[in-house]
């Protein structure tokens, strides 16, 4: 049957995956995956080969961006291709694309959902889903702008949380840290004075969500960047204004300040 | 030992689970289970039942809400409780309380992540991620304000998209439907005319995410309205400002009226 399903992998290990994916993944006639779209830390694909019983076929950004995805559009045409996605398949936009391509070579596509930083950073911190305003990325140092800062004063002005996803390089091993991320938020406070990212505002980092040492803490940024988060991958958090069972929460999970009761509303 | 560990059961039937959850419930001392947030329309507890080989004690809202969890923190007391919840076990921020309770009595607590419908939407449906404003609740009739309206124009002013979840009662085996969301957003919409749930404003409607028939079909009001959506549960988006991608994706994907690659940026 020709068929292209995208699966998603959900968070740090080959165990994240769903029976539904495993079964999926089981009965393909190809498998491939990527892993430079997330982190992965405890990843193995030993294990994961030997769940599903057959080779997977990794594929790069190269592979998949620069030959748009072209090995699994071939597999597709002839038989049930899956591709397997850290977290939910289509968080990251980069699949879309592929997605479509199939879509205009009437290659059927289905999609089995795993579990995402967005959702699972909602989760773990406490801090309640329909308070978050806009997403943002912070890039690495090199790709560094004034937009992540800007995003997170919007959202504050509105009261809401911004949920920020570090960037990373896997091919390179580069991993932007909730300590370097805190730094160049910080130069844009020096500049804008708005108190988004200044010493005393509040911020929730979370480091390895989904693995069986997740490391939250919410402190003051100033605090928190001297705070030791671990190992990568991390998210960061802006709160907006809290409820006060947010700030109860915070206080139990990511050992904030009881300070926090005061600021709540 | 003691331990109170929340599983997320994904999405639509019992193989949402990922691996690491069902290991989990496997070893657990105690399993429990509420069915009540969320609407798992394929689920079958026998099934899940013969995956963990032991028996499931299905907790209600009264067992939870006014009774504190009570049943749950005894057996956590004493040994490994598992609590099997659909979806991401927080982002209903219902069962905060008991976490909060359970970290008062000195209980670890532990998270083990699942498919959520609030990132499963988003892969759906091809919009882009970093481009949804707050997400809303829209009430059943009887609970019906004009919050969620206001919600999504404030989130359209900004150009941002507005996920809608639909309320359920699943007691009373009632669930919002798209065709009632939008007929009570358009009374609001009669008084306010700010083109937000007009019969030419464009949105995106969602059912049975994860399923092996999920529904999903982008169009404006007037035509979404007469739309069979089929069975619950469903979900609603009202985009924002489309990038011609994300307008792709929606023609692709949603059977979307072409004439949306002229609204795009």
């Amino acid at each position: 049957m020709r068929e292209l399903v995208f699966v998603g992998l959900g968070l740090n290990d080959e165990k994240g995956i769903s029976l539904n994916g495993l079964e999926e993944a089981k009965n393909a006639d190809q498998v491939f995956m990527e892993l430079y779209t997330s982190l992965l830390p405890d990843f193995s694909m030993k294990n994961l080969e030997a769940l599903i019983h057959k080779q997977i076929q990794v594929l790069s950004r190269r592979n998949l961006e620069e030959e748009n995805g072209k090995l699994i559009l071939e597999a597709a045409e002839t038989g049930k291709a899956v591709f397997l996605v850290p977290g939910d398949p289509f968080i990251a936009t980069t699949h879309l694309t592929l997605r479509i391509e199939a879509a205009k070579r009437k290659i059927p596509t289905r999609i089995i959902h795993g579990a995402s930083i967005i959702s699972a950073i909602i989760s773990v911190s406490g801090l309640h889903n329909y308070k978050f305003g806009k997403t943002v990325t912070i890039p690495l140092k090199e790709n560094f702008s004034e937009t992540p800062y800007n995003v997170i004063a919007q959202n504050k002005q509105l009261r809401l949380h911004t949920l920020c996803l570090l960037d990373l390089k896997t091919d390179e091993k580069r991993y932007l840290t909730i300590k370097d991320a805190l730094t160049m938020l910080g130069e844009i406070e020096d500049k804008k004075k708005l108190n988004i990212a200044s010493e005393t505002a509040l911020a929730v980092g979370l480091a390895r969500a989904g693995s069986k040492t997740p490391t939250l803490k919410a402190d003051f940024v100033g605090e928190l960047q001297k705070f030791d988060f671990g190992e990568p991958p991390m998210t960061l958090i802006f709160p907006g204004q809290l409820h006060f069972m947010e700030a109860e929460a915070l206080i139990a999970f990511a050992d904030a300040p009881t300070k926090l009761r005061s600021m709540t509303t």
